[in-house]
C-alpha cells in the first residue's frame, strides 16, 4: 500500500461552479478503511442540490450516492473484504453494531449514516486526499468522482462479482425504493416535464399527469381519477408543495404517503388540513428505501441478475470523468435519467 | 311505537353558551333506524371544542361521543337488534358494505363516518326531535344528551348485557385508542396541568413531564430522557405545537407518532425540519383507535369484563342531566377525567 499520486478527480472548489479535473494524491486506507478503484459512477438530483448549496465552503472531491468500484487495498481490521472484491460504496453505512443496525425497522446507522457536513474520515478526523500537500475533503462518505477513493469499511457493500459494473452503479436511493413497491396494478406518474412521460412507461407507469395541465390541485385530480385517492404515493423531489400533494392525494382510511426526496429548505412548512390526519392517512419518511446498505444491497444486485429489476432503463447518457460537468447539466435540464460516468476512458487511467 | 313527548334533553341554543334543559318530542325510528333509551352518557374535550366553535348555528340536541343506552324500539329493516338489547351508540358508524368497512385498514365508513355538520337523519334529511313543532337537530349521529334518541342502526354496537352500563359508557376514542397500546414498559405522560399527573399513574404512566418546567422544547427533553427519542408517541389534544412535538420526540429510524386529537384550526401548519421525515419517522393519523365500531367495540367491552381494561379509573365525576353544564365546566377547567351524566336521577324519568 502506497500513496497514490497523479490520480485524477473532479474537485468542487466552489459551490455551484463547474467541477475541475485535478491531479490529486490518495493516501492508503487506515484501520477499518478500504481504498477502492472506481470504474463507474453516476449522479442524481440530490447531488446537484448539495453541489449548488453546500459544497465549496471547503473544497472537496465531490461524490455520488452510489458508485461502482473495485476494492483495491484494505486497512487493518477489515476482515470480510479482500482486494479484488467487487463492491458498491454507499453514502450511508451500516456498522452492524448500533441500535439502528440491530433494529429491523431502521437503516439509519448511528456511526455511518449520511453526513453532509463531515469531509474527513472518522478514525482520525483527516482527509485521505491531497493536492500539493493541501487537503481536499471527502463528501458523503464515498467521494467517488475520483479514480480512487478511501472509505470506511461500513460504507462498502460486497456484491456478486458477475454483476456488470457499468449497470449496477445506478443502484441508488430511488431505484432501491422503487424496487420495494410491488404489486401495484395502476401507477400514475406526476411530473412537470412532459418529455419524461414516455420514458417513465418503461418503469411501469401506465398513466401520467402534468399538474400544469389542470386548474386545480394535483391531489384533487388524482382523487377523481382514483375514486377517492391513491392507496400509496411516493414523493421524490423534496419540494414542499409536492410533498403536501403526495400526502393529500392518498385515500383516507388506508392511504400511505412515502417521502423519499431530500427537502430543500429547513423553513418549509408542511401545511395540510388537520382532518387529513384524523382521517387515517399516514405520512412516512424513508431513506434509501429502508434498505440496510451492506445487508440488503447484495440481494438487490441479485434481483437485477435474475431480471427482476431492469437497471438498463435508467441509463440514458454516458460521459467520461473529464466530461463530468455535462452530467450536471443533464440533471439541471431534467434531461434523461441517469448518466454513467466512465472512469476507464481516461488516457492516464 | 309512538311519538314520545315530555322527554328531557339538553339543548345547545347557541355556540359556547350553557346548554338548556328542555322538554322535547322524539319521533319513532324510520327504516334502518332505532330509538334508544339513554341511561348514562359522558363528555370529552372534543365535544367542548365543537360546542364552543360550531354548535348553535342551528340549535341542536347536543350529543356525546359514546353513551350508554338501552335500545327501545326499532325501525323497518333492522334485523340484528331487538328491543331490550344493550347497545353503545357511536358517533362514527359502520355500514359493513362500503370499501372502508370491507377494508381491514380503515374504519372511516363512507356512509356513516363522523359528520359534524349533518344535524338530520340520512333517510329523509329530517330530524327526529321537535319542540313545539319546531325541529331541534341531531349532532354527531347520536344526540345523546337526551333521555331518548334516534340513530341509524349502523351507529349502534350491541354489547354483552352483563356489562355495567354506568362504566362502559366511557368507552370512547381515547380509551379505545389507548387499549391498542400494549407492551410499552416505559410511558411518559406530558401535560400542562400538574394535577393530572397523579391521576395518570393509574393508567400506566410511570414518568411525567410538564413542558412548563423546561426552558427547551419538550421533544428535546424527551430525546434526552429516552436516549434519542420515544419508540411511539400519542398526541391527543389536537394542538398543533403538541402535534409537532409528538412527531419530533420519536426516535429516528423507527419512531411512529400517532395523532388522535381533533385539530383546532384549518390554518394550523405542521412545521418540522425536513430531515425528520428523511430520518424515517412516521406520522400516522388515527380515528377511534382504528376500531370498527360495530365489529370491534363488543370485544373491547369483553376486555373490560375480563379485567384487561379498567374503566373505573377514568370516571372522576358524576352529575345528573340537569347538571350537565357542570360536566362542561370540569372539562374547561381540566378537572378530572370523565364525568358520567346520569339520566335516571331525573325526577320525571
Amino acid at each position: 500500500m502506497c500513496l497514490l499520486d497523479s490520480i485524477v478527480a473532479a474537485v468542487a472548489w466552489e459551490a455551484g461552479k463547474p467541477l475541475v479535473i485535478e491531479e490529486v494524491e490518495v493516501a492508503p486506507p487506515h484501520k477499518v478503511e478500504v481504498r477502492l478503484k472506481i470504474l463507474f459512477t453516476s449522479l442524481c438530483q440530490t447531488e446537484v442540490i448539495f453541489w449548488e448549496a453546500r459544497v465549496g465552503t471547503n473544497t472537496i472531491v465531490s461524490s455520488h450516492f452510489l458508485a461502482m468500484k473495485l476494492q483495491e487495498s484494505i486497512g487493518e481490521g477489515v476482515t470480510d473484504l479482500q482486494p479484488g472484491d467487487h463492491v458498491l460504496p454507499v453514502f450511508t453505512g451500516e456498522c452492524k453494531e448500533c441500535r439502528h443496525c440491530k433494529s429491523e425497522e431502521s437503516n439509519m446507522c448511528e456511526l455511518l449514516r449520511i453526513n453532509t457536513d463531515r469531509g474527513v474520515m472518522l478514525s482520525d478526523g483527516k482527509t485521505r486526499f491531497y493536492k500539493n500537500g493541501q487537503p481536499i475533503y471527502h463528501f458523503l462518505g464515498t467521494s467517488n468522482f475520483s479514480q480512487y477513493t478511501v472509505v470506511h469499511v461500513g460504507c462498502v457493500s460486497k456484491i456478486n462479482p458477475a454483476a456488470p459494473l457499468d449497470k449496477v452503479c445506478v443502484l441508488r436511493c430511488r431505484v432501491s425504493t422503487g424496487a420495494r413497491i410491488s404489486g401495484a396494478s395502476r401507477i400514475i406518474g406526476v411530473d412537470l416535464s412532459p418529455h419524461r412521460f414516455n420514458g417513465s412507461k418503461k418503469f411501469g407507469v401506465n398513466e401520467f399527469m402534468n399538474p400544469k395541465d389542470y386548474d386545480k390541485p394535483v391531489q384533487e385530480v388524482i382523487a377523481e381519477m382514483t375514486d377517492g385517492g391513491a392507496d400509496r404515493s411516493l414523493e421524490s423531489t423534496g419540494n414542499i408543495d409536492a410533498r403536501i400533494s403526495a400526502f393529500e392525494c392518498v385515500h383516507d382510511g388506508w392511504g400511505v404517503a412515502v417521502l423519499v426526496g431530500v427537502a430543500r429548505s429547513k423553513d418549509d412548512a408542511f401545511k395540510t388540513h388537520p382532518m387529513d390526519f384524523l382521517n387515517e392517512r399516514t405520512l412516512k419518511g424513508t431513506f434509501f428505501g429502508n434498505y440496510k446498505t451492506r445487508t440488503d444491497l447484495p440481494s438487490v444486485v441479485e434481483k437485477y441478475m435474475n431480471k427482476e429489476l431492469e437497471l438498463e432503463k435508467f441509463i440514458t447518457h454516458h460521459v467520461s470523468l473529464p466530461e463530468i460537468n455535462k452530467a450536471f447539466e443533464y440533471m439541471l435540464r431534467r434531461e434523461g435519467l441517469r448518466c454513467i460516468i466512465h472512469m476507464e476512458k481516461l488516457e492516464n487511467f
